[in-house]
């Protein structure tokens, strides 16, 4: 069997699975094109400093085929990089490196290069440029699939009348349409997530070009990279780790390689596990190791360094959504940082709900049914999933953000929701999850995995947002009983006057209109204003009797 | 920026991202180990035609440490390639081939290696022995993830008290546990579905060791190797095909590479593309391979041999299930065979129904209930899902196979079924695809990607088995209330005799004595022995007044 046995390269394997990197259909090779060369211009923008401007075109080649280019205003790529970057998958800059940052894996935009070359036969061309008056450079580049290397087929230096800044284009076999999980969905969302960014959007076929503007100009803080947190080490990357560090002593390779680890977090773990502070890293024996890697837990370490994480914030996560939407009520939460093994990670969450959002159905006819019926007639809400900023469209169903959504009771917040799925309503539900290190179930970045700590952060925001939409549902659903409530009293004051008059001398004009004033003052504006209409309506109750009127005065349930 | 990038190696990938193929959590972890080792048991043996023997061991180390052993009576590996096979990412002999395998990806079994010495700083250790009076070769090997090579700990050679085969022990951090998507019911689901292997298991704590017997002594015919089928290559694999090819004209080319080209198919194809037979492949310019791609699909090709996808077989199907579970009713379906993306796979499905399925609820307790809704109460079906004779156990809300489960219209054959659910009822179904090619959503190999073909076959494959189930749940429906029909007959005996002693001279004792005898024939086996009771029924309905009869014979609804 043995001649049989061959390597696999990166390139082969992804090739024939290119569907765990989102490119099982044509619709979702076009979508993941564009996003993967989105979440590169906006990481490199950001990681210089620089207030993103970017500008996505798709232009129609045939009808299954798309040229997708996205340039961006950021900082470019050195000469001698381009080609491993945009030509080899697994290489980049941020899979070593613990920080918040869209793309992780060096996988994205050569994939996405290496599907269109598959489908189309195509380079992948990239031009970009570092500085004023430096030259740009021009690329275009073929992945040898079985090597897993760039082959450069075109190296040209051009004009560029840009600053700085990267363009990529790649022609591929695609499938442009509307709605759902669309490409336009797709930037509106991006649009709201990064509200520092500024975005140029060109569909296809003479549509109209479309321009998110900047709500802030200001950029998010830049993430702190940090190093590993000890709490989450395995024994084996401890093990590697004693074996690479450049640290000569055991103490201080502690202190260095992690997160948090002080002299004396360091001397309290290494007394523990029975090993002297000035040992030699590369000399530690295997059960030793283990002894180190047993001692660890047992030491109280602070957790890592919250400015890892940046998060949107309650603000402009409204204020994103109330750009997009017209809804009646919006709202958000952030929560707190919190860990996951050893990865910081930060939850937040927002809601839109009505206005716009309501669409028009045929029980909107029934002047009786409540608000609450109405509204759940709307189906299941709309979830928005984030991941460092990055909007996830694909495999709702395997998200770790749609079961914590699933399992959150939305009954006691005022919303219908059938055993096991979303509520239902005219709502738009966001969710963003920030981290270090975002664990996603495949390649393609669509669904976040189910730790339960991060279950756990994602349902207190939603909790928290859900409270403050109850609020409000109850406060609209008193308003409009109190209006119904006076629809009735009015169907009843003819009779009222009628039976009033038949018992004393009553002026029947006079009282019409004194009662039809108290009905018109009787709306549902809460306790406060309904005092003086209690009274007034004690006043006429002392005339006629009173288990008659009371009953009349009941809202049907 | 350029100093950051680096190369990222796979094993450095999979480590990181280890959720990817089957290890997130430590009992999955222990369920993937062993199902990676057990798949390249079953099939080393199978293709060197030897009918399987399993053994597989867990041993508890400690609490959160378990040790798994997996050993067969294969045909051992080859000295040379042991330390690769174990020690190196993406390395084996089925990728590159299209042949119905249990492994495809050159992963598994490294992977599971790869996180023994993440979570336990432990070798993987190999005994192999590829034949009688040959050396036994004993190894312990440790993945370099750095370089994904594999660094020799130990190599030696032993005595072996076997003929031939092959013994992998990996030490990992895993948890035990019965139930659901456990080893105990993998490896029940492995017997089901491979009736021609001997397992033999023994778990942890002392508990006793099981034997699966084999079903059958034949092995599965051997599934045939093909080439890639024209109508589902890419333009950039056709590109690169005629650049890698031996052959010296384009038309032994496409003869070469792919599956039923005949010269007259490949002649027919380059003249719809304008191009001459024996022009030199390696020449052809990438317009040209584009014609070559458009002409393709114009011509009429013969789909690709069915005997590359080999099912496991109604009857044997069948037997393996009621060998597991004692039903009431079994049955199967095996599909012809299909192409999806030109690669061929086989769907079948078999199904068991009530028997010790059903547990006792407390509506059992209501004689007048129907049977259906009885069982609706015993929850969801419960769904076996096999890929080329893999029992998959995660990720079933994300399975093709899931997917045509609910798609389907249950209620049609008599089960109830929530919406948007599975269908529930005191049931068994299994589903299998065998492909050349299982597409599945991740490289941890648990759900079937949605090819639209795909899922067509599934819901025809239960369509088939639901039909055959729909028939004989008719049928006991028809027994029981035959029965029903019985007992409120008997209730009413002692009035009719009543009413017929008024009517007229009749022995009341030899009425009531024939009445009773009437309605104890009249038992539910259908219409042909109902015939003497509707006679009978006649005579006495003579003397009474019809309507009345008729009325207390109906059967409530």
């Amino acid at each position: 069997m043995g001649e049989k046995q061959r390597e696999i390269s990166v390139s082969e394997f992804f090739t024939k699975n290119r569907h765990l990197l989102g490119f099982d259909s044509p619709a979702r090779a076009l979508l993941t094109t564009v996003k993967e060369a989105v979440d590169n211009s906006l990481d490199a923008a950001e990681e210089a400093g620089i207030l993103p401007t970017l500008r996505v075109d798709l232009v129609e080649v045939s009808e299954d085929r798309y040229r997708v280019a996205v340039e961006d205003n950021g900082p470019g790529i050195v000469k001698a990089q381009v080609p491993k970057v945009f030509g080899k998958l697994l290489y980049g800059s941020k899979f070593h490196r613990l920080a918040q940052r869209r793309g992780q894996q060096g996988l994205g935009v050569s994939a996405a290069g290496m599907y269109g070359q598959l489908t189309t036969g195509k380079p992948i061309i990239i031009t970009s440029k570092t500085g004023k008056g430096r030259p740009a450079h021009h690329f275009e580049i073929v992945i040898d699939t079985a090597r897993n290397a760039p082959s450069i087929v075109k190296d040209a230096t051009i004009d560029w009348d840009r600053d700085h800044g990267t363009r990529v284009e790649i022609e591929l076999e695609g499938l442009y349409k509307g709605g759902r999980r669309s490409v336009d969905e797709y930037l509106e969302q991006v649009a709201i997530a990064n509200p520092h960014a500024e975005i140029l959007y060109q569909p296809p076929r003479d549509r109209e070009l479309v321009r998110y503007a900047r709500l802030t100009e200001e950029l998010p803080p830049e993430p702190v990279e940090i190093e590993p947190h000890p709490y989450g080490v395995e024994l084996g990357s401890l093990q590697r780790l004693l074996k690479d560090t450049q640290a000569r002593t055991l103490s201080s390779a502690l202190q260095t390689e992690f997160s948090r680890v002080s002299a004396r977090v360091a001397g309290e773990i290494l007394s523990i596990a029975g090993l002297p502070a000035n040992r030699r890293p590369h000399e530690v024996e295997p059960a030793e190791v283990e002894r180190l890697h047993r001692a660890i837990p047992k030491v109280k370490i602070q957790a890592p360094p919250s400015s890892c994480v940046v998060p949107i914030g309650e603000e402009l996560i409204r204020r994103g959504l109330e750009r997009e939407i017209r809804a009646e009520f919006a709202t958000s939460s952030t929560r707190p940082p919190a860990v996951y093994r050893g990865n910081p990670f930060i939850v937040e969450a927002g809601l839109a709900y009505g206005g716009d959002l309501r669409q028009e159905t045929e029980d909107d006819e029934a002047p009786h049914a409540s608000t609450k019926t109405v509204d759940a007639q709307q189906g299941p809400i709309t979830l928005l999933r984030l991941a460092n900023r990055v909007p996830l469209q694909y495999q709702q169903s395997a998200c770790a953000i749609f079961r914590a959504a699933v399992e959150t009771n939305w009954r006691q917040y005022g919303l219908t929701q059938p055993k096991g799925s979303l509520p239902q309503g005219p709502m738009v539900l966001l969710v963003h999850v920030a981290s270090v290190w975002v664990p996603f179930t495949s390649e393609s970045k669509e669904a976040v995995a189910h730790y339960p700590e991060m279950l756990k952060e994602i349902r207190l925001a939603l909790q928290d947002c859900g409270r403050k939409l109850g609020s409000y549902l109850r406060r609209r659903e008193h308003e409009r009983r109190e209006l119904r409530r006076r629809s009735i009293f009015e169907m009843y004051i003819g009779e009222l006057v009628e039976s009033l008059g038949k018992l004393a001398r009553v002026d029947r004009k006079k009282l019409q209109k004194e009662l039809a004033a108290l009905a018109a003052q009787h709306t549902g504006d809460g306790a406060e204003e309904a005092a003086p209409i209690i009274a007034a309506t004690k006043r006429v109750r002392e005339g006629v009797d009173e288990e008659a009127d009371s009953e009349e005065m009941e809202v049907p349930k």
